[in-house]
């Protein structure tokens, strides 16, 4: 087996460092991302979450990069603006799981 | 030439009278839809159009299907929950068209 390069260990420092701190999402890259999906039981519910989602990114200063939602669902992407994502993007990502759960 | 069929006849109609009730939108069929795309020139723009249809949706009783955003654009579906699409839905678009141009 070959030993992976600094910039694969580099990368996947990034990787590890993003899903600890937002448990329950998926990483991608090229962009670094991170994507959930969140699920609920009403439009009511969904609406309250898109409220906090608006004022958490106001918040931290990450304007989401792409959110998709209908009646009971939202598809959040928080992708990096520059190299990794940062300790913002992370925070929004961490953010929104607990607003789901809460 | 073939007559078109009674079946096809009102199909037309029904995607006839939803583009002229919102002219610049995008039909489509199975099911019958509405499409456009808002483009914006900052988040700040964005997010108040996001606001305003979250209100005239809730005006309408109509509930968003589909909608996907980003800082500077909003894409919005509008599915008919019925075999058509409804007035509501419709005017839903009308009105959307009307707030991004106003």
């Amino acid at each position: 087996m070959m030993e992976p390069t600094a910039l694969e260990s580099s990368k996947e420092s990034a990787r590890d460092a993003a899903l600890s701190a937002a448990p329950g999402w998926q990483w991608s890259e090229r962009p670094p991302s991170l994507f959930r999906r969140f699920q609920f039981g009403s439009y009511g519910q969904t609406r309250q979450f898109l409220d906090r989602l608006a004022e958490q990114s106001a918040a931290l200063g990450v304007e989401p990069q792409n959110i998709n939602f209908g009646t009971t669902y939202v598809n959040v992407t928080i992708s990096a603006i520059g190299p990794n994502l940062s300790e913002s993007e992370c925070r929004l990502a961490a953010e929104l799981s607990r607003l789901a759960t809460a």
